[in-house]
């Protein structure tokens, strides 16, 4: 497969991003094509990276012709606004990575750059998918059982959602997870504050009979709650885009937060302190099972082509991630096989439930 | 003070709530009214604790009024429907604690029962506080800092918020965080997924002017995300139940996978195993510092009333600090304070923008 890799994209580019590309060619099958100012991406390589073992040819894999460079000069910054700066910059990097997949020069784009940029530019450039009303970002998270992460989406594209587009949210992320994270009848559950049917918001309330009865292919497990994310309850979870996002940030607080309470426990007290030295293999591995970057990197789905986007912290390490799971979402048609399912969802009824506010009394029902 | 509990309340009622409940009229010098089945009552303390340290001395505290009982043989199971059932139930155990602070035999009522039977209740027997238009469920949550747990609400009893409600929210915690909790100047935020003023939902986009330009007296940060809550970052978080209802969910999960992916990787080595038996006290003082119990309960702000709502499963040492945070809530006056806060709000422009589904551009621009 050929990755295009926005070299400009990301807090570290593009000296982490292009040393995570080669290391990602060096690693794989696929032909890495670093798109970015060619000066800079030259410069980035003539420092080795530190913490990179072994350090691959660069100069053999260029001339393998399994890393190359496509020459732009202009990026987008974070600061940005996202979707006038992708239509301003016509060839900013991550616009030039959507115009290869566009024309098929290359099989998947992976950017750690500004999120909404990105969404912007892959819909400005590639549209979306017939019948898809809203790509959604796809989020993996860790679970309790290292071997079954849970995909979560939507992640932030969308913050206010119509009941209709969770039920696009739930065949992308069914498609997703089999193809790609291999599950073979994926369970997906609809993030809610009740496992009952009748729990929830508006929203949930109206999605939670379109994903039962009007979703055939899904292995539909109703309500879920923020208790049973990380208890791997299921392999697919739906919400809108603002919810997500929270769910996304918290945990990863949460996370940090107990690791800090932990380190400074063992900090207060020197006996504690040296106790903890013959576990820190224990503790490093802890750390690597919630390692965001292993996760490598959030689908973009909806539009037609396979789009990365990565953490905009990312290192050398989450870009390999990133590149292996546009390469798998590519190879895998994830978006020939989301436009098929898509195209064969049976027609919503008319629904003329008002989305009304709930009254303090029903919503203390709802709990 | 005298605190009026729900015995019958609870996955552990009436047990663990009795038990509590003497421990707390033994710890402090508020009188507990045990409110429930006597007899069941009274068979409960018949058998002793295992896990008190030292017993309370039950029949002392009763011959000196300090620990007394209600009878009442009504009680609500955890499955009926909540507004329903507190209608139908005149005197169930919920009821005539409300009953009892109406009424002034009480200052405050407790219950670890069905938090929506209890919302519903309150509304039903106390009503709301003039100017308030929905009460909250405020939940304390714990911060990188454990003197500075922070305060977030709504925590689940209204599922779909406008967004005057989230200044009232804001100053209901506001008042909460000074008189409770004992912050001289909370700082409080408003959930959004993005720091910057116009990123958010629809319902945070027409918060946010509301919170910074009508709602004198409270310190306003702006948006906090996700990644802020255990940082600890302001002290008081507004966001609508259901939000708030899955951070709380979201970050109980988080840790509890923490804590279990850190035990698997110490028990899959004898070596580490071994070595962690020294940590343990460290570990423990962790978990106590993660404890949801030790943090008092979560109060029901906006009724006229000193109102604590424990989780459904707790245990003795959980109804002791909801009985202390019941105490302190009626000790300070805080509903009397929040009624003259709300009253004195000044008035809401009309807000004819209409709040309407975000497009992808938009909501990609706002991230």
């Amino acid at each position: 497969m050929r990755i295009a890799l926005d070299a400009m994209g990301g807090d570290n580019a593009p000296y982490e991003i292009v040393w995570g590309g080669a290391l990602a060619a060096a690693q794989s099958k696929d032909t890495i094509i670093l798109v970015g100012d060619e000066a800079a991406i030259r410069k980035a390589f003539r420092h080795k990276h530190p913490k990179i073992r072994p350090l691959p040819d660069v100069q053999g894999l260029m001339k393998a012709g399994r890393l190359t460079v496509v020459h732009t000069d202009e990026s987008i910054a974070m600061d940005d606004a996202p979707a006038a700066a992708v239509r301003r910059k016509r060839n900013c990097s991550i616009n030039v990575c959507m115009r290869m997949v566009k024309e098929g020069q290359a099989d998947a784009a992976v950017s750690a750059g500004n999120s909404g940029a990105m969404a912007a530019s892959a819909l400005f450039i590639l549209g979306r998918i017939k019948g898809v009303a809203r790509p959604a970002i796809a989020t993996v998270l860790p679970t309790k059982d290292a071997a079954r992460p849970t995909l979560l989406l939507d992640a932030g594209a969308n913050t206010d959602c119509h009941h209709e587009w969770l039920r696009e949210f739930a065949v992308m992320g069914d498609t997703y997870s089999r193809l790609v994270l291999g599950r073979e009848k994926p369970a997906v559950g609809l993030m809610s504050i009740g496992t009952e049917d009748c729990k929830g918001n508006e929203l949930t309330k109206h999605a939670f009979p379109l994903l039962r009865d009007y979703t055939p292919g899904i292995d539909f497990k109703g309500n879920v709650e923020g208790h049973d994310v990380f208890e791997g309850k299921t392999d697919v979870i739906v919400c809108d885009g603002f919810v997500g996002n929270v769910i996304l940030k918290t945990s990863e607080s949460a996370a940090h937060a107990m690791g800090d309470w932990l380190k400074r426990v063992i900090k207060e007290n020197t006996f504690f302190t040296l106790a903890a030295v013959p576990l820190l293999p224990a503790l490093r591995k802890l750390k690597r099972h919630m390692d965001p970057e292993v996760y490598g990197g959030a689908p973009l789905l909806g539009v037609p082509g396979a789009v990365i986007i990565t953490h905009g912290s990312s290192t050398h390490r989450a870009i390999v991630y990133a590149c292996a799971a546009g390469s798998r979402a590519a190879e895998h048609n994830v978006s020939q096989e989301i436009a098929a399912r898509i195209g064969s969802l049976p027609e919503v009824p008319l629904d003329d439930e008002p989305v009304a506010q709930a009254t303090l009394e029903t919503s203390a029902e709802k709990r």
